[in-house]
């Protein structure tokens, strides 16, 4: 039994109105990884790195207790490379950079001992890597949550609507939920999206918080309001681990459960924006979590 | 012992993508008291109208239990009068017609009767109207809610941070906040709203819901998604004709009824988009209400 996440494992150079960074540790995988890392024991990473990667960040990921056998370095290339630029409202950044290198051709490897996996998290990337690593499993996970973006949408609508057709839980933000719908409604927008694979959806609204839905229910959590949002890189994939690890840790997928999940997601992306990359949520403590999503019970409860 | 509501009552002509009215029955004072009298029965409004303002609409308030005794119906004038389109988002929308009319020498008599107020609502409007009715009243209510817009902080700030020092609660939406505070999170435009008079702040966030701030605490209420929004004009009036509305019907102030009352504005609120105009808040039950308040419940509900 394991958590298997697959996703970019990158650098990543960030400018953010507080202060830029050289290239430090990003990528999906990444976040979702030690995100889910502090929820659930089993974690296994899949991804491609250069060997431009450094072997410290990847004890890194082992010191969380994280499986990195399915984590190919690729002799002679670079890693995955983005540069961005966060605008003075933090809620839009331009891309400065994107170097594909080692993710121009990435055949994800899923080694014998991930086959356990009960939990796929497929972190954003290529929609058509995200199948191959379904394909690849032999047993089909108890539960498959897809996280995707816009830019996938644009460039590769057909491989998505594929791939969306073999997952559990589909993440997006409201933006994307209104592409790939066609409609202006998050209700209408949830509807139709529910008709095309996943039984759940959430949607990521950043500051707003999130929904989730599946055909019946719909459920909101409001996102803790922040005096300072330093870095918002990764925030929607610490989220997504967030969401899975708390699954697979409670081990029974129920709406219920899902609904606890958004807050134990929602609870570890607000830690993640606190500093720049993955540093704060690289360094978390139980009780630290603990206490943030306390902080939701009491942002979010009423009695009537 | 009543809640006074101070506002405009007007007419508006609305374009919404979904289709045009003519003159209809507009104004804040026309939305907050309806929406406060399916809560409260002791509910009077201070407003002005013109001659063209028809005697059916006034028994229609009185319909709703709503003292019109400080309705000034003044002879030979109009009616305040404003139109406007939104586009096709409904979240942003063009003023055409501001017909100040009956409005820019508004005089707010209150009647001997309405000294008994407890509860004020000072609807948007200018803000030295607002102050004057606070003077007015012999006895100072026991809450004081005012509501205001971006418009009074472009063209009378010193008047609103007058009036905002008399005041315990202020209602304004998001960016709002942002104007008012010179800050852009909302934590701190929250902290800094708070020194100037208020001892809570709820921030309306439209479709994203709204909070609740006082200096030790923030809650956090999501709006109901909603399939349909057919006319947001009057949303925000209505959200908090209920909010005050709720407080009085509970009659004690404190945190934790705050948070309820900003589940029934937000209830109250949601129904006022699903039709043009007043037309739905005119129109409600307290079955629907109830129910609607539910989903509320269920919406937000987690066991954590």
């Amino acid at each position: 039994m394991s958590l298997v996440v697959i996703g970019t494992v990158a650098f990543d150079a960030i400018e953010t109105p507080f202060g830029k960074t050289d290239k430090i540790v990003g990528g999906s995988a990444s976040y979702a990884g030690l995100s889910a890392s502090y929820l659930y024991d089993k974690v296994k990473i899949v991804a491609v790195v250069g060997d431009d990667f450094h072997q410290t960040e990847i004890d890194d990921f082992n010191a969380h207790g994280i499986n990195t056998e399915g984590l190919q370095i690729k002799k002679g290339e670079k890693s995955f490379f983005w540069a961005g630029k966060y605008h003075n409202d933090m809620n839009t950044r331009d891309t400065l950079v994107t170097d594909l290198n080692v993710l121009a051709d990435f055949d994800p490897i899923i080694p014998d001992s991930y086959q356990d996996c009960e939990y796929l998290m497929l972190g954003n990337l290529t929609p058509q890597v995200q199948q191959t690593v379904i394909k690849r499993l032999t047993k089909r996970p108890k539960l498959i949550v897809m996280d995707t973006m816009n830019f996938w949408m644009n460039i590769a609508l057909d491989d998505l609507l594929d791939t969306l057709k073999m997952v559990d839980v589909l993440t997006i933000n409201d933006e994307e939920a209104r592409q790939l719908s066609g409609e202006y409604s998050l209700v209408k927008a949830a509807a139709k999206i529910l008709t095309m694979g996943p039984k759940y959806l959430v949607i990521k609204k950043g500051e707003h918080g999130a929904l989730l839905f599946d055909k019946d229910s719909v459920f909101a959590t409001p996102a803790l309001p922040l005096a300072e949002v330093f870095d918002p890189t990764g925030a929607g994939d610490t989220f997504a681990g967030g969401f899975i690890g708390y699954l697979a840790k409670v081990g029974s997928i129920n709406f219920n459960n899902m609904k606890n999940a958004l807050i134990y997601g929602s609870a570890l992306a607000s830690f993640c924006v606190e500093k720049f990359g993955p540093e704060r949520i690289k360094n978390l403590t139980q009780e630290e979590i603990t206490e943030r999503v306390q902080q939701f019970v009491k942002l979010s409860k009423f009695e009537l």
